[in-house]
């Protein structure tokens, strides 16, 4: 690898999005005297009576959850989208607006309080990822459904309200921002070249390993070389598939063994569990072919250098592009020596 | 304004940027359980002797700052960009990277450690602005430099690590990824229209009148059509000036007015020192025409519902769009009651 990204400003090109990263190699020993996060090495108990993901316990909208033994999912009882808004466009000079249709749906990944991911087994999260397949699924099926976006926010300085473990689900007539930018490169790339943008990216990636950080027989962890967030990391699978209900049943299992081993191993850095925020892209569920996807599923952690320090994305990163300090050369290292070898 | 803009889940477009909002009005009222932000009333002392930006003290390299009267500029000790890295292109396959070459500065607003923007006179504002026209003017005349940001943040929870009132300026290039998007929109409106995006679009603001919290002979304050932040706002001024080098005297005071009057009416919506990141977009310094740039300045508060409970941009927003749910108009109207009548 070309020694000079290790030691000089420069910037790299996301190749799904087409925009840069600002990366500051020099940059990562500076003094911190800003904010600091609080963690809780508190143990949560199993069961929790004011907790509304809890099995048994009553919603604020009355509704009582079931007595529910691995995965339960249900409609938000705040969605921000709206399922019956009326049909409406604003086109008048430069303001501009229209109806967004949707439907929002909360997924609690164990009836067990205490635990996140990183707690499960990939048995466990294997119910997971079918409940995941289920919801993409019904609900892409739905004729005012054209995006399925499945994310998980986790832990308080990720704005997570309910520290039980759990993930959201906000499905829309119309295709994201983020999204749409992943459509458009890939999109081109498979008009020029024939295959997936992400297969030709892993091909070349494998052969480097510099930033490679577990693989198993269906899935690659890396850290993506214009990683924005201090560990950022995906898990990408081997073969070109365009969405989750393209795995068999043995890839949904080594699907969820290398979603365990990530957040394993997150939790190791800073001996903290450890926030983030992922979430998986992948095809459209409107009438077009979409044989360009290469499904992904990505995690953006804030913590930079500590359980407390984390990065800013704020005034330079708002007004201009994303900066960040440490190499992902140097995040794919740490990362990989908190997994165990195999 | 159309009525289901306020009641129904929908989207707007931004006309700088080409991307888009989801905006939540119906969602406004769910309740809050998780992280809230410390914030401190205790006033601060005007000189603080660990402060790295108080007048007379030393900064961690060893320099010692003078004994300045009002504003300060001075070289980040931790600057992100280098003058003097290599140039270098990384072109291998599907790994794209270049050297980018900058300057990042410090700007201390006032030696008063107790200060904010928010407490000081437009007359003491308008030495920041005419320092912010300086470096504008000396960074941009560089041969290497083809942009200046300048910005703000403000508040421990938007990465400011020092409350000692000041901003920062980075220079670079390239053009950053904000800053190639409001170039392009406005490029595209420029060339169809004649005119400048945002001159066509304060005319019709100013005449809706739905979203103006203030106005003055040479610029106005409004909330974006498009706002993302809760209570965000925008400083334009009235006449279409590609950069703050076309302000005269009497404008850059108009201007330091209208900073005044907006922070201090933030300071009071939640009776806080209201943090937020503040930037202003202007026209590249590189050899190109750029008469179809606006400049402007914006301010991206985070506080939502009170001085602890903010708006966090996470999983939907990080893999989909920003979302809000008080919409423009309603923030428009709480920031304009907090501005004195004159
Ligand atoms: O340079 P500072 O003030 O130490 O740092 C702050 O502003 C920078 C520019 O927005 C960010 O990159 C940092 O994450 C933030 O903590
Ligand atoms: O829906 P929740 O978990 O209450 O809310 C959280 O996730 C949402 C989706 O990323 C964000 O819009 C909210 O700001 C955040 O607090």
């Amino acid at each position: 690898m070309n020694s000079q990204l290790q030691d000089y400003s420069h910037k790299r090109f996301n190749i799904l999005t087409g925009e840069w990263v600002l990366v500051s190699p020099h940059r990562a020993k500076r003094p911190w005297q800003g904010q600091n996060e609080e963690t809780s090495k508190k143990k949560r108990e199993t069961y929790n009576e004011n907790c509304y993901l809890c099995a048994g316990n009553t919603r604020i909208n009355g509704e009582i959850n079931p007595d529910y033994k691995d995965v339960f999912v249900f409609t938000n009882d705040f969605a921000a989208l709206q399922k019956d808004a009326p049909d409406f466009k604003l086109n008048d000079g430069l303001l501009i607006a229209e109806s967004e249709k949707g439907i929002c749906k909360v997924i609690c990944f164990s009836p067990d309080h205490s635990k996140s991911l990183a707690d499960m087994t990939p048995k466990e999260i294997k119910k997971v990822v079918i409940a995941w397949q289920n919801e993409y699924k019904t609900l892409g099926a739905k004729a005012f459904i054209n995006y399925v976006q499945i994310f998980e926010n986790k832990g308080a300085v990720m704005g997570c309200s309910n520290p039980h473990p759990h993930g959201q689900i906000w499905s829309q007539s119309t295709l994201p921002n983020e999204v749409l930018k992943k459509d458009t490169q890939q999109l081109n790339y498979f008009r020029k070249k024939n295959t997936s943008l992400l297969k030709d990216y892993l091909i070349q990636e494998l052969e480097k390993n510099e930033r490679i950080i577990y693989k198993n027989k269906a899935f690659v962890i890396l850290v993506p070389f214009w990683a924005i967030w201090p560990f950022e990391a995906m898990i990408v699978p081997k073969k070109h598939q365009k969405n989750i209900l393209e795995m068999n049943s043995d890839e949904t299992l080594l699907y969820a063994e290398a979603i365990s081993v990530l957040t394993k191993a997150y939790d190791k850095i800073f001996n903290t569990s450890f926030p983030y925020s992922s979430g998986i892209h992948q095809a459209p569920t409107n009438n077009k072919d979409n044989t360009h996807w290469h499904w992904h599923m990505s995690f953006y952690p804030p913590l930079l250098r500590s359980a407390t320090v984390k990065k800013f994305m704020v005034g330079y990163e708002m007004f201009g592009t994303p900066q960040r300090d440490i190499t992902a050369e140097k995040a794919a290292k740490t990362i990989k020596n908190f997994i165990p070898l195999h």
